[in-house]
């Protein structure tokens, strides 16, 4: 176990890192923050910098050097940088994680390997493999690139009447997974953490509103039976044992209406702390930051209790962050900003987050 | 009302600086903090540092011109330092108030102008006119230095049979006051704050347990009746608003009981956030941190309200922060750790806070 005082390398300069690096601050850890960017939200919060490239060797083992622990706030660490890190110490999340989460095919494989419901998914390398997987799947199905997908990118929907070949090249012509559609009725989420003793605690499922492809709403808790929760949280320690998992993990699941009940089809496993459990910042007793780096640590998981009856998070994309004057004056809003300097279309800005009594 | 990205200048390193720091970066703020001592805590987590002397004036007006506002942590600014600060940037609170509190006379005579009830008090300069004082006051009564108090320093009992020669000489032979004996049941305080528009907002009362001198335990709210608190809170905002308070504010008080209800007498006046309000770091809407940045900085208040149906804090002083690993593996303890790299008997190292449902 880490002691206070020790120092916490985090991979990653973004809102993650930078709220990684406070939550430590609390435990009295240090935070060394390693991000190429020199102007990243996480270097106003932490105890050390280092500006490099993920794939600078020097950079990397200097720093590993100077910390006790390294973690990531993004799962495209490139395989490279992680091996160089691990070469000086532990790296948490182990990277074998992190080539799971890179690629969608090896991660809904590692899934149905374990029993764990995906949408049903083929291979494409090109416009044959794509019309063999569409003759299968039927239509609608969605088109996802296999690597570097996120916040809807790298997708591409095969509704009726979409041309195969443009669809793929919408791509970039990269390696690719058909996923069958998935009939869904509501988007949830598990953020839960394993800790290295193999503890294994959960938050309340919360339900997540997308809006053109990014996380637009998250309320905790979801408005699922009991029985559906504790499958979602069911399989969610599967996969982190399996992986042998230490820190926080999200998977993102649909849920889909039966004739009796819902079923659970698992869509994404994120390898960090997630953009659905900013709420614990405000509305549980311990953050999912705190508890990230508890785990990192080697230290005990904290409570992961919610405060109130509901809790709602709303992002602030682009423009909306504009009107902080405007929440901030709104009584019971707890108002997040990330500091970033620049505000585009799209870019998450901050997040809103409303504790209910 | 500064931006988000605005930097607030924060004298002092301490654990209260540290914890405004990171409450600022929540709504985007950037904090430079100034402080003599290379190793202090706050350094860790801000955006700017500068290490000098607070009667360095080159480096002071420096800082002062890389920020947009300054606040400080600690009430014993030297007068030198906020005028040259003052020539700069606004300073907030304003520093009149540190005169007013830097003085236990001119505090208390400046409570008695409002008409807020004070222990007896007579200015004692001498063996003499101590004298005097415990003549008119009696014995039991309390020595107190007027200047440089805190956590039982500078202070001495003077009971029956003490040599009052001696009690004025163990505190330094300095400017002091003799204040008379309070029957109080009950030490509250009221932690609350104002902002540039005036809006006064205060959380509830809280209860504190002292031991040897310095505070152990807070508990939220404290058992008084709602006359009592609602008192508590007009004397707080009377006083706020007769000082032009921008900031938290924290007020003092003991309660007495009497034949018929309560009765409440100010002990002490601090103009910063203040250890009995650590307790909304994990059990308010809005901490204490943030809810004085946000004063500062000229934004709208944040909500109190307290999360569940208590809310214990609980010092860990010197060794008691050596149980780290026991008080992390405590299911529900909430555990901040100030990052200081010495532990020293009486010294405060971090606090443990408890929200019950």
């Amino acid at each position: 176990m880490l002691k206070p005082g020790a120092t916490v390398g985090i991979l990653g300069g973004g809102q993650l890192a930078r709220m990684l690096a406070t939550a430590g601050a609390r435990l009295g850890l240090k935070s060394h923050v390693f991000s190429p960017v020199a102007d990243d939200p996480a270097f106003d919060v932490c105890a050390a910098r280092t500006c490099a490239d993920f794939l600078d060797e020097a950079a990397l083992a200097a720093f590993a050097e100077s910390v006790d622990v390294v973690t990531y706030e993004f799962e495209n660490v490139p395989a490279r940088t992680a091996e160089v890190l691990e070469a000086h110490r532990p790296v948490r999340p182990n990277p074998k994680v992190l080539a799971l989460t890179q690629d969608r095919l090896i991660e809904k494989q590692f899934m149905r390997g374990l029993g764990v419901a995906t949408a049903d998914f083929v291979d494409v390398c090109d416009v044959d493999s794509l019309a063999r997987a569409v003759a299968r799947l039927g239509r609608p199905a969605i088109l996802k690139t296999r690597r570097f997908g996120y916040d809807g990118k790298g997708q591409a929907r095969i509704g009726e009447g979409v041309d195969l070949t443009q669809a793929l090249a919408s791509l970039g012509a990269v390696p690719a997974i058909l996923e069958g559609f998935v009939p869904f009725s509501k988007e949830v989420s598990v953020v839960a953490a394993r800790g290295l003793d193999g503890d294994f605690r959960a938050y309340d499922i919360c339900e997540n509103v997308h809006e053109h492809h990014i996380l637009a709403t998250t309320i905790a808790p979801a408005a699922i039976a009991d029985e559906t929760a504790q499958a979602a949280i069911d399989m969610t320690r599967r996969i982190a044992e399996a992986a042998d998992y230490v820190g926080v993990i999200a998977v993102e699941m649909f849920v889909v209406p039966e004739a009796q009940g819902e079923r659970l089809i698992v869509n994404e496993i994120a390898p960090r702390v997630h953009n659905s459990g900013h709420w614990t910042l405000d509305g549980a007793v311990t953050s999912q930051f705190e508890q990230h780096m508890r785990a990192i640590a080697g230290m005990p998981l904290g409570a992961t209790r919610r405060h109130g009856s509901q809790v709602v998070m709303r992002n602030l994309i682009g423009a909306d962050a504009d009107k902080w004057a405007e929440i901030l004056a709104d009584d019971g809003a707890c108002l997040h900003l990330y500091g970033k300097k620049e505000s585009r279309p799209g870019r998450k800005m901050g997040h809103v987050t409303r504790v209910f009594p």
